[in-house]
């Protein structure tokens, strides 16, 4: 932490600010400039509110230096982490891994037809959700454990891993047989019981970015999965909350070279709710790819205007494909090629 | 839903649209103006993605009419709601009625000698935490329900009602006889498992503004307690999180009289949280009921520099005094008076 | 500036650092911890790139000490600056002045109308546009010169200030028989040119906050009005851009304590742009008073259902009448009163 | 414009709304639904204030229809507008066409230095500034006439257009020798003056969406200068100011195809400033073109290091160098090429 005293700070002032840090159990360092005296103050206190000092007399600023993630942090593992979902699908490779899929199960013919398209066409994961976060109490709630069922067998078929949402520590066991990867939603992102309970186990955790989360605020969520011993996780940018409303979110692409650079966890992009317009899709998934996405999560489904759900981000398989074929000239590009 | 056709849509696109409308059991009204089709679609259809039809040819705006909340509307409840709290507390009537307390439950002798000053200068409810949603693992994460014990015994002591946050369905059962309000943080606003067990209680909810949340999906939120059955909801606006960084958050105090008119449920605001700083807490509380907020949560330390947790937003307990004398001068001015 | 290395950093990259700090003429402290290297830079470097060093090899952080603003901060004139605008109107001391209008002078009869009400209710200045920056080429521009004049003659025949909107350089010399205010509007806050030419003058400046301007920019924007030695300028809280919708713009009213504690300058605040509702301006105006602001511009016209623009956030004669006597309420509160 | 009314609306309430739209020009249909009555007022009124019906009794919402620019829209031109500015150098087209330089002329060597290395790599357009809108009054202004003078002459030695800002309509008549497009920097995009002045041209002009500003409103600025005339508009986007301070801005890469459905104007993107750091660029240049830009801006100098002005976002020529062909291997994978 690093302390600035106004220009006018007077020495007891100073002393004061000097005599709260080394109660508190920091070494100090003083540097006396021509018109501001400046506090560096070394130790090791994650829980610390640098606010505290902020109000003291003769401060002008207080600056954190500690990054508060540890275990989250590139330095940790600066040669990257690469999460293996079985069925040699592996993230955060040179290989860029697709998961697609409908925004939810709806029934068994629709999942099979989908999973076979998004197969063929190169997909490696099946997405799909069997409990679905509505903002409204009257919309669609998804087909639970039937639709983790049949999930299962769509993606068993076509050679597929699994990824689908968990809201609550209660699913978890249940879901276990079903899923490769357990997805935390954007609305559970600082959901600490749920993060927790992740933490716990081995199987992968894809963690999607609040939508008005900060990339540090991401890392610190991780950070709990992280610290219970769990460190399969995956991040993924799916757009943040802004003052512009054309796009349902505003897709945060520079999020992906730089959380990349900040921590050694793998980085996808989630387009569809990036944008929440199937024709923003694809230009979307193209740019996080050429910008350094370690894979992508897209909505997929045979029939997209009787979806019960997103249907508007849903891509036709045959749109899906020609992105596929897309996505395969812009890879090499920056030295990489679609899984 | 009202959609808006392009100029030169043809007459085959519209009839589809048309179509599609009835399809989905929409009676559809067409209006044919100089330059563009207007279709308006009427019906009951809470569970309706919009963006469905902005994807067809010809379309080039969609807008939603039916108010996607019900129980929550104004409308429903015309004359207002007023929640009970027992002890004489009513939230939403002529009284503005104040919370206050420290941010966490630390010892018996805190939240004692808290709960004395707070009484005694005109507070009506005790607040504090015993489970601590923290942004990093490594943080203080409260004392549970040892907490809960200790605030319960304070209040019985001087004659306040309690309200603390509910973070996870599995702590209500036990936290019933400890509290009488549950409060669901920011965090938490769009946890519907948790939304909807309160949903089954009579237990009065105090129900915060999510930091991204909208007013709509503010009251959205509420719906989900009100649908289960529970009309006994309070709100609370506690600041938005916008480019600004200065303050924590940025207090949106417009909130208070814009929700009091879409709904029949009372308007807390929490100064505290709204601005993370002690010195900016007395100015936005009496913007606040200037503004016309039903209550106030206030955070209150008898030492906050020594407080575990947000001691840099809470008021020394003479600041607190002195703020409710301002504000017995500022209620009558809108014909309210403190509680 | 301080700068923070990597835990890792080695002796090499911090020598480098430090080399370059003092070509570019700063003083460098070197503090060594258990985790970091920590380097204070002394020096006054106004016009300086402190990215520069944060892409060094090494370097985990860059911090900012000198404040960007000097002769706009608080430490400048820790008394606080009173603006006069002749009759008696002086802004910055203890009472709180109401500046009142319509959005544009329209005709005689208008400006009179208002003119007189807003008098009676006790408004000290008369507010009114004769420049209109509208976001659409097709929409109502203003009376131009010739409302300046009906302006001017209202209120010189109630005992008024004046004060509107300047949006060129071009515009002064022909103002300033006009105006005893120049008005610069939010869109204008960054228009380096127009506020090099008021710097120039000794006529008061009100300063708009830009609807995405920090604070911090606020202030700098003001800094170019003072280095050229006009010390007369009153800043204005009108409303920032944020995800909700609702309200035209987030009325942020903390701006006020925050502005008045790191400047010398007057802060006044606008409720009508605020919020762009005729319903919210009362509540809003009331909590503006209530956190601390020096003054008020509020819109009023005669006949807001016929104005030329803006009618649906101005006030009612009768409005404005009751909501200053809220306000003659609320102001002693605060150790206040109204001019 | 669409205006709902209430469930419980009373007859008077909606013939009131009726006459008044009537009295305002317009032809009304009424559609009577189940729960509400649905107003569709037509009629050609681009100066309006819609929020002057919502305040009516019984008036739920209002929802404009019309389109507010109309010269810009993709309608107007739905084959799409391509600029020529000169010397082969189309925007617009099929080919990708790239703007780079230095963030400022400093001098002859300089301007010469990068003008060869950026012509050499690909580059069809000299970037610089000569004017330079700075936050600060005490940062570097730009050498004025002199550098656009030097850049004149760099960019004719090395066949290559030229780019540069103008900051207010009285430099436009000296800069016309030495500019083949006119950028209109974020800070003016709503400088009404200057766009007005410019639409009295037939050169170029390239205008930079403002860092607040909405699509919607970005076009309407485009309308201006259309209005006037000239029809050889290009737009560029460079980031919007969201709560994530990690990077400068947050680069809504999004808005390309967006503008492009919207308008039929070209839609360039800057990455440098749309991100702020150096090691951000060539992700985000490569995002934009996968996305479908028809060009970028990029920061280049020949010595970032000791560069006057935005050192830490310019690019070394070696890496501006690779990037170009990185960028032919990601054109064609949407059927363009690099120009």
């Amino acid at each position: 932490m690093v302390i600035v005293m106004h220009e006018g700070a007077t020495d007891a002032q100073i002393q004061n600010v000097i005599d709260r840090l080394v109660a508190a159990g920091f070494n100090v360092h003083r540097s006396t400039g021509e018109s501001h005296t400046v506090l560096g103050a070394v130790g090791v206190h994650r829980d610390f509110d640098h606010r505290d000092f902020e109000l003291l007399d003769g401060v002008r600023e207080v600056m954190r230096i500690t990054q508060p993630f540890k275990l989250a942090s590139r330095q940790f593992r600066p040669e990257g982490t690469v999460v293996d979902l079985g069925r040699g699908v592996r993230i955060g490779g040179n290989d860029v891994v697709v998961a697609a899929g409908p925004c939810s199960v709806e029934s068994r013919e629709q999942i099979h037809a989908v999973a076979e398209s998004v197969a063929k066409a190169g997909a490696k994961i099946l997405r799909a959700g069997a409990f679905k976060p509505r903002t409204s109490p009257y919309a669609f709630q998804g087909l639970g454990e039937k639709g983790l069922q049949l999930m299962r067998e769509a993606a068993d078929k076509f050679g597929l891993c699994t990824v689908s949402e968990v809201m609550d520590p209660s699913q978890i066991r249940m879901m276990l047989g079903y899923v490769d990867m357990f997805q935390v939603g954007a609305r559970n992102m600082q959901n600490y019981h749920l993060l927790r309970a992740l933490g716990e186990l081995q199987k992968p955790v894809l963690l999607k970015r609040g939508m008005s989360a900060t990339m540090e605020e991401l890392l610190l969520s991780a950070e709990y999965i992280l610290a219970g011993g769990n460190y399969n996780v995956v991040l993924c940018e799916r757009g943040i909350r802004t003052f512009e409303t054309y796009t349902r979110n505003t897709f945060d692409i520079a999020a992906i070279p730089v959380i990349k650079k900040l921590s050694h966890l793998p980085m996808m992009a989630d387009p569809s709710h990036g944008t929440g317009r199937r024709d923003k899709v694809a230009p979307m998934a193209r740019a996080a790819v050429a910008a350094g996405a370690d894979g992508l999560l897209i909505e997929v489904h045979n029939d997209p205007d009787h979806a019960l759900s997103d249907g508007a981000q849903s891509l036709f398989p045959e749109q899906f494909a020609q992105l596929m074929g897309e996505l395969r000239i812009i890879a090499p590009a920056i030295g990489r090629r679609m899984a």
